[in-house]
């Protein structure tokens, strides 16, 4: 469990993060925005303008004006301070209307960043992974984009207290694979590197991007597509992958077992993470 | 758009709600809990009971240990005050933990309420309902209970700036009609009282379920099912229901139009809502 080290709401920082969020936030009530959950190396945030990217993405969708970019460099850099390690996380949501769903026409979203504690731990980590039985609903109108409306990866992880299990890998309601609870997912298969396409649920994570640029760019075979839990039974590789831990080697999942293999350990050194 | 009189979190009295919530609270991160929103009139809250067993049922199935109930009691009379006529709004979200998806393994739920200004209009008043884009998803495990999870319901009430519109109908991804944005939808059909059934997604509207027993009471025929757009071509009557507002007749739904109908204004009757 990542200790709380500090706190800002539209840049202002919070000495007391228990008493800081407005009771209005459309976040708290009706999960109406985004977030990014971010890694700083070296004092700086690991991939910026992905998270970025992918939160005006959302923005866009969600039709909330986002928050000036040089706003958010600025209130990130403040917070992050002078720390090198750490894990940033990034709550954007819509301005305060009235009661109800609606909320006001347009209006710059608001900005909430937590700087979490986070020891970074060298090279790939093998992880024991398990099937959930908490299903992701099917909506392609809110697809890929990193929303706050979590409650099917919260009741998933809440299948297993087991700590040696590092991840819960989910299905949507039609029994299609979409990706860990906190992670996307990959397997090889016939020389092949396939992941799920998320056309209808899933979030286009940002390590997940940059290992399909890099696996390209390596000259790999590249399949987005659907796939289903026998899909695993014939692979002969599996991994996971987030932004915080980079890509993690599955070395068993159910009754499957794997050695850690080629696909991951090339990727991530080619990615030097 | 009705002005916030009075908040309070987990008992104690917010003065100012810009300040009061957690930045930690899981509401604010996943949506990660449940809410009631009730009618004060008189100075009681209407129909707390059913309002307190939907809550409970929602506590039960995302596992969060519900508020003790005299606790609750005590919070929304000590928040209401001596105010005859207001609108109540109960967060309950599951207890802080530490960062990530999964929550501590137990802990009651937090309470946050909010009172809001409300003056009643008497008797029911017609609506005009128009057909929403957004669709709802479908998960058996979250259909039902009133949580926090509402980016489809924000959406939808998104696509008309119209205030002559009422609500909106929202269809789930099959095309099914589920409900109104913010209220169950009913229909009369060669005599028969029918409304969604709601086993893949809505939510049980206190007055919906006020409105099905009434009308057992009264010998009328009632049916649960799924209903689709084409069935409202053919009904006789439909109206829109929810805990503030009622039972609205609908008068206008697209192209379709119908006179406030005696199902409507007979239930309403019967309900004195």
């Amino acid at each position: 469990m990542s200790a709380l080290l500090a706190a800002s709401v539209n840049g202002n920082a919070c000495h007391d993060p228990e008493v800081v969020c407005s009771l209005l936030d459309r976040a708290l009530h009706y999960g109406d925005g985004l977030f990014e959950t971010m890694l700083i190396a070296r004092g700086k945030v690991v991939e910026f303008d992905r998270h970025h990217a992918r939160l005006l993405q959302g923005c866009r969708l969600l039709g909330i004006d986002p928050p000036e970019s040089a706003r958010l460099v600025m209130e990130a850099e403040g917070i992050v301070g002078g720390r090198s390690d750490a894990i940033l996380k990034l709550i954007v949501s819509r301005p305060h209307g009235g009661r109800g769903y609606r909320g006001p026409e347009n209006g710059e979203g608001r900005s909430i960043f937590l700087l979490y504690e986070h020891s970074p731990t060298p090279g790939p980590r093998p992880a024991i992974v398990r099937w959930c039985t908490t299903r992701m609903a099917r909506n392609a109108t809110l697809a890929g984009i990193k929303h706050l409306n979590r409650l099917e990866q919260v009741l998933a992880q809440r299948e297993w207290w087991d700590a040696s299990i590092d991840e819960g890998l989910m299905l949507d309601t039609e029994g299609e694979v979409i990706s860990g609870t906190a992670s996307n997912v990959f397997l090889v298969a016939n020389g092949a590197l396939c992941t799920p396409d998320l056309r209808y649920c899933g979030v286009h994570g940002t390590m997940r991007a940059r290992v399909l640029e890099k696996a390209r760019e390596l000259n790999l075979q590249v399949i987005e597509r659907g796939l289903w839990p026998e899909d695993f039974e014939d692979a002969t590789e599996a991994f996971v992958t987030n932004a915080i831990r980079g890509i993690r080697p599955v070395v068993q999942l159910g009754d499957r077992r794997w050695k850690p293999g080629p696909y991951a350990r090339d990727l991530a050194m080619s990615l030097e993470i």
